[in-house]
């Protein structure tokens, strides 16, 4: 990741911008209404493959180049797409094995959106060749200012399971594991036979009479992970050789499947990201919050541009709820406050045809005059009242543990409960946090931890020998350590660990596992804490204490009286472990326990009033959003930008209302 | 549809009779216990081709000639069914290429019934044949009253995705839209980047790796209906070019789902419908006339023959539920007085093997002792009683829209909420009018609806400018229109209309819709009425008045505050809008402010006692049902046909029971 | 089924040991834990096949060798498999249409367990090769005491849809069948115009358009069953060609689907089981109960071995939920009561990798100081202690019906309800004797049913006429039959008997089944017995009384005032019959009655404490599993074997705690 100049003056403002579907006047209004929304960025060109390039090999930019022309006369700046997430009609007809198949064997054709093989020669040939073209075009257009390459890499598919793939896997996993003998130990196919004895034989994961070897699968969602970012460095190599403006590609944070943003985000030159709020979710701004700390933490803190997100309502989802008066401010600044430099949208104007004409844009169907609309030029103007926070920092004392090759490995088949999840687990960890009003990075369990007061572990269900002794050291150094349930099961491979399960953290925490106890659907118990207790449910486990202290006592259910919550010192630092499946409120008691250990002082606010503090380097800014039905006075002294208001000492943010104090830099350092 | 003669004297009866599942000597019961019934027609031959054709070319007429000459003997007309919704074994095996392909690929094969391609070239080919061969037979047969092509056109399965049919697609394209251009245009394909340069790339829109494009879905559609439509015209006039009696096909109403009845009912000489009770709705009996009523509508008035019902359960629904005592009776009643001239079941005599041994029969595995086919004696006495009613019309003063093309549409994926369906929203307003005793016709969005004192829009998301423009005309003229929420949305491309939400409605209602704020499972909120209020859930509207009176305000919810229910006076006429998904009981005040604009009155009469009224030249039949549990008296002067008892005003109709009643001509004109 | 001698000394105790999975130190340490727990026999070989034939005709025996001969060393016999349940990777590439293809078309391939098509020539010979070799070669090795062929047969695929498959289930019908003429009749495809005039348009019941021909699914489930028993026959008669010892596969009771265990009991030497229990059901323990009386009663009554429990939790399930301290002494202790002489686990040590690495393991993955490890040696001591039991009977008064027909007619599409089904008779009926302290056997239909003083039918829905008789003659001669709703329906082809539904059993019972009434989801209603009242729901009949005497009366729901339960004396004996699906509770009142008709005397004792009687010549063995949370008193004289304690009238089972009481031989004779 370079450091170029950020692309925009000021805070980026804007969104995806398609006007290959209105004729060429509306252009000119959609211009003219974009400068008074305040838009100083588009994104252009996503999905225009098909047009830049009618036929394999001719080109087709003189529309774009009218349009890179018009933008730039009106003083907006392009984010230009490389149209490869949707290869044209004639693609598909011309290499049709270049087509996704499906684990069950169906093969995915062309009138959606992409994508076809990120394996597929073809494929990868006709990315680079249309990048190039487009770069050598743009390189010095003075409109362009970003490279977005591609769109969200693997949605709405990453996995493929057709020949060209399978082929690939096994060049690739030659490459991972050296040898056909290094490949069955690591995937245990002494277990049911599955020993491989000629590379020829070895396959995808596809459809199998029973459960596939899990470690297959996992090597196959690395492999997928994999294909996925080899596509993106040969566009951004491609595009290099010709252009010096910063690469992206957009990322989805938390929804984020088959890519590991970890090393995703080494790869661009500034991290994006598309964030759209869950509807059946009533706290969806939580999950919102997540998302925007979890994209800061994969760009190791540097601003980052929210790429895409809603004005309202999206269309994808079962009943997609539109956001209230105001709803999309906070979630903008919610954004703003956790690191973006960048607030964008899908998209500029609402589409009349195609799958995605009931997505919400920036001007929508009810035009002009409309709540929408209105907000979009508010936003427009109160992000211009803001520009001076571009370039500022967010501090965290609390990092979350957050690694996608857990994610994959707990997500196959036949884990102990399939109601223990992944992203279940790390919201509602995170979702205690926000509550109690303290800030966290997410982390790499082999990140150096060291800056941070407290590290919590959610969901680490895989985690290598080498992470175990990256959180001991940890742990010794002074740290406290948090860990949920169900840790440190299985190495690298899917191998549960020689010593048992958790044995990597056994030192770091003082207890073994000696049997994971899942509760029936349904099934409830307690846990009893320091002068209180909470229910349970999903999950409980057999505890032994290895020097661990008793802090939480299971009553009821299969671990009845025994260890539920423990703690161990351990050097100079402290080891938790809950071993149930706590939720946001049960959590509080035991997170309140843990803070003390760690010296971490939640602020004490109201829950709802989220305030995120960015520093730059001669002062700080307090970016408040607040969530709650009435006004909220919170202890400040400084200058509200958006109103310039000063608050000497305390300030009134109205009910559902946004607000940005510039303070004195805070002298209080980080971390340990 | 010519004007020929009834196949039948008085009220036809019987059902399927499928003899070839048992030996000769039973036939011979069958039709003396048929007399014994009072059937006189029976549907015979749908699904005999592997008999009739037993290798490709070669015939055996011999046993249908014996069977159709013992019918005839006895005094039994034959409904003549072609075979063709069932070809046989040898015809997957020598046509392969003629088997249907699911949307996900899947082939499907030989062993159950229906069916092949029916864009099959060879399989049109062979349908021909063997109706041209039954023709040539029996044109000339005395027992052949009534040609009876096909079976059920759409059920079990109606698209296809086969080469043969994707070949198919592309000339109906072509035919369609003329050019690529056009084709572009209307799918709107510059989104997501699927513009098409060459007719070969165009496909079906078969499994994708995200949404398929809606337009071309719709299109799919719409060039399935056609496609089965074909087939029955080719057949339809192989017969026609030998024989001189009706030619009719089973319809399902408004289960019907890939045909456009409105377009089919052009071209049978009588349309038939065939219904089932859904086991699961404890009030199926108001489904059973709204299909009854449709079944009308499509005939456009004229009699209809009601093909198949069933004396008891049904097999094919997951707990099939029997008719108790009387019920069958009722249902056939309410069929009878919504216009059906001829009763018929499925089917005569209970098969012993294959997929549906478990349906009811007239005559059942229980034999004649049974309740059930004493009630089917008494059943065709009782259709004998009320012979004179045949030909005799329903007039309504409502209309309830119906459109097959707008439920494509709506039925796509990516609506802003799933919970909001077509045929919901139709049915829930059809109860609320049946509840309210008012009968109604359905009606097409181009038809002339002048006649009609009240026109009701349940569910018209997708309405062309066309429609929009007559709906206008027609509030204009003096009628009153009801519409209901997330209405005039797209126009025949699915595309969203220019000018927004609902544009071709609003110069008639006097609102814009600004947003739809459809509501999270379980939400719910309140709808405050002229002195009441009434709860509501699923989906709710950001309405913006255009001169428009609000006659209901939303109270709680994402609309809190807004319009919910408007009127507006327009022309000589007024149009009612309800931006909200309301219940039958919801529905009861807002309808009845409608029916007092639109001067129509409802009979005040007990829920749960249907009463419909068929006028003949001479006199009008007044057919009452009692669903209720106790005896009703009814207002009513004539002569009771079941009973001959003489009604002076009043009479009585015992719990469950049903009565015919012949009275003067009613003086009282139809509509506006 | 020859009779061989038991293959240990006492009651075989140990498990699955699949030590390729570890470096051969860990074998050494495996065998000295083995003997510290009292293990005498371990299964060896069942997935190695990619072990001992790495490439096609190349075997690799000396791991084996080294295994078998350190096995022996240590007084732990084998239990050798053959290890075609899982193919290996050079199979499937060089055979890939022996794969298995599902019914909607997805082929199955490598990389899980098991199976490629048991009609496969390719892999049938291959089968028969590894065996022969394995039996040449360790057929005289003094460790082996048992073959084990395959695993599981029909799971976790049974049915095969491939063209191999499609060829072969037409030979199998010709051979059944004789003539398309009786293929045709027995089918009925005269319904639904399927009839064949060529055997080469037969195919398996692959997708259709709607629902497949039953008789055709019937016949195909038997051929499936027809093809693995056949797999299973050739690879026993290339090891008897060998070897002398006995022969088993291991067999799935209620769990068994593919395969008719009436059947495959008579080609084994020794009937064993695997049982797992099911996690959702906090009952599991009398399913546990049910599949020990099922897998004896294969037997025929003779002693059989518990191939494969679990110590603890299993890792397939939803949510995997642990056995508590106690439960698998009381699972294993069930077992031996119910007739097992081997108490067998899936495995020995917990595998590290693999699909099944969270399935518990006699040796877990927390070691040896772990509670399992410590319940599993006392379990080998325990058992040490009761080896006398070894050969001793289990005698039974009570029979309970089972066909693996008729449960796979039953559980075809669209029968009158789908919320009535096999299984869940089964366990419901079986679970009222349960609780009432009745053991029972399991009998096929056709069996001789006269040493009964019960019989009874819980779910015979396919009921052969000559199993009619069987039960009518058993009647007559004196028996009381008690049969459930919903039997006698159909024949050996899925055809409605002639005469009406339950027309074979009319005699016996004095009842004729009008209609079936299936009740609508939620619905429910009562059934008045003789002084109490019932609740019922899912299902009620419309009876017709020919004989019996109304012994309960339906109030409310659709059969009001029917008779429900109805009993009808018949020659010397007794039918009734229970027109609705009664639950545990609801049927005590109806069994007592029937036992008392009957002759037949439940033990009174608490519900939760489970006696069976074991017999030998010389004495009786009372064996006690107190599944209640506090100790409870026994009526029993004699020994307590675990204890050496002796009971004079009165004994006392601690909770949770099993005993072993050898009393005198009990005076009491048996059935009628």
């Amino acid at each position: 990741m370079a450091e170029l100049g950020w692309p925009t003056e000021g805070i980026s403002y804007g969104g995806d911008y398609n006007p290959e579907q209105w004729p060429r006047h509306v252009w000119d209004d959609d211009v003219a209404l974009m400068r008074d929304a305040g838009v100083n960025l588009v994104s252009v060109g996503i999905f225009s493959w098909g047009l830049l390039e009618p036929r394999e090999g001719e080109y087709d930019f003189a529309w774009l180049d009218d349009l890179l022309d018009l933008l730039h006369r009106n003083g907006i700046a392009v984010d230009l797409g490389t149209p490869t997430a949707s290869p044209p009609a004639w693609f598909y007809a011309t290499y049709p094995e270049s087509r996704v198949v499906t684990r069950d064997g169906t093969t995915l054709g062309f009138g959606s959106r992409g994508m076809v093989s990120p394996s597929s020669p073809a494929y990868r040939a006709a990315a680079v060749r249309v990048a190039t073209e487009l770069a050598r075009r743009y390189a010095d257009h003075p409109a362009v200012v970003l490279w977005h390459v591609h769109n969200e890499y693997g949605a709405p598919v990453g996995e493929d399971y057709s020949p060209v793939s399978v082929a690939a896997f096994r060049d690739w996993l030659r490459e991972r594991h050296g040898s056909l003998d290094a490949l069955n130990a690591a995937w245990g196919t002494a277990f049911w036979g599955q020993v491989y004895r000629d590379w020829e034989h070895v396959g995808a994961p596809a459809a199998t009479a029973s459960t596939a070897n899990p470690a297959q699968r996992l090597d196959f969602a690395r492999f997928t992970d994999h294909q996925l970012r080899a596509c993106f460095r040969l566009e951004r190599d491609a595009i290099r050789a010709h252009a010096t403006q910063p690469i992206t590609t957009n990322f989805m944070a938390h929804q984020s499947y088959n890519t590991d943003l970890w090393a995703w985000a080494r790869e661009v030159d500034v991290v994006s990201d598309d964030h759209y709020l869950w509807s059946p979710d009533p706290d969806a701004h939580v999950g919102l919050a997540l998302s925007a700390d979890l994209t800061r933490s994969v760009a190791r803190g540097r601003p980052w541009i929210l790429m895409e997100h809603s004005t309202s309502a999206v269309n994808w989802q079962g009943r997609n709820v539109a956001k209230r008066p105001g709803e999309m401010h906070r979630n903008a600044f919610t954004h703003l406050g956790r690191g973006a430099d960048g607030i964008m949208f899908f998209q500029w104007r609402a589409s009349r045809s195609g799958a995605e004409k009931f997505h919400s844009a920036m001007l929508p169907h009810a035009g002009t005059a409309s709540r929408v609309f209105t907000e979009v030029v508010d936003l427009g103007a109160r992000l211009a009242r803001v520009a001076e926070l571009r370039g500022s920092r967010v501090h965290a004392d609390v990092a979350v543990l957050y690694d996608w090759e857990s994610l994959w490995a707990q997500d196959l088949e036949w884990r102990p409960s399939d109601a223990l999840g992944f992203r279940e687990r790390v919201r509602t960890y995170y979702e205690r946090l926000w509550r109690d009003g303290v800030t966290v990075d997410f982390a790499h369990p082999l990140d150096d931890l060291s800056r941070y007061r407290l590290v919590v572990a959610p969901a680490s269900y895989l985690l290598t020998a080498a992470a175990g002794e990256n959180l001991t050291r940890y742990v010794e150094d002074g740290g406290t350590l948090l860990v949920s349930c169900f840790a440190g099961v299985v190495d690298e491979h899917d191998a549960v660990h020689e010593g048992g399960f958790g044995a990597p953290l056994r030192a770091a925490l003082g207890v073994a596992v000696e049997e994971f106890l899942p509760l029936r659907e349904g099934e409830t118990c307690e846990v009893a804490l320091d002068g209180t207790a909470v229910g349970t449910d999903t999950w409980t486990e057999h505890l032994v204490l290895d020097g661990a202290q008793v802090r939480g006592t299971y009553r009821g259910g299969p671990a009845d009286g025994m260890p539920a919550v423990t703690r161990h010192a351990r050097g100079s630092g402290t080891g938790w472990y809950v071993s149930t499946a706590l939720g946001v409120d049960a959590l509080a008691p035991v997170l309140a326990a843990v803070y003390a250990d760690a010296g971490v002082v939640p602020p004490g606010r109201p829950e709802g009033l989220e305030v995120v503090t960015r520093r730059a380097e001669d002062a700080d800014y307090v970016v408040v959003v607040n969530h709650r039905d009435e006004a909220v006075k919170v202890d400040v002294q400084g200058t509200e930008l958006l109103t310039d208001a000063v608050a000497a000492g305390v300030a009134q943010v109205g009910a559902g209302d946004v607000a940005v104090f510039r303070t004195a830099r805070d002298a209080q350092g980080g971390g340990r």
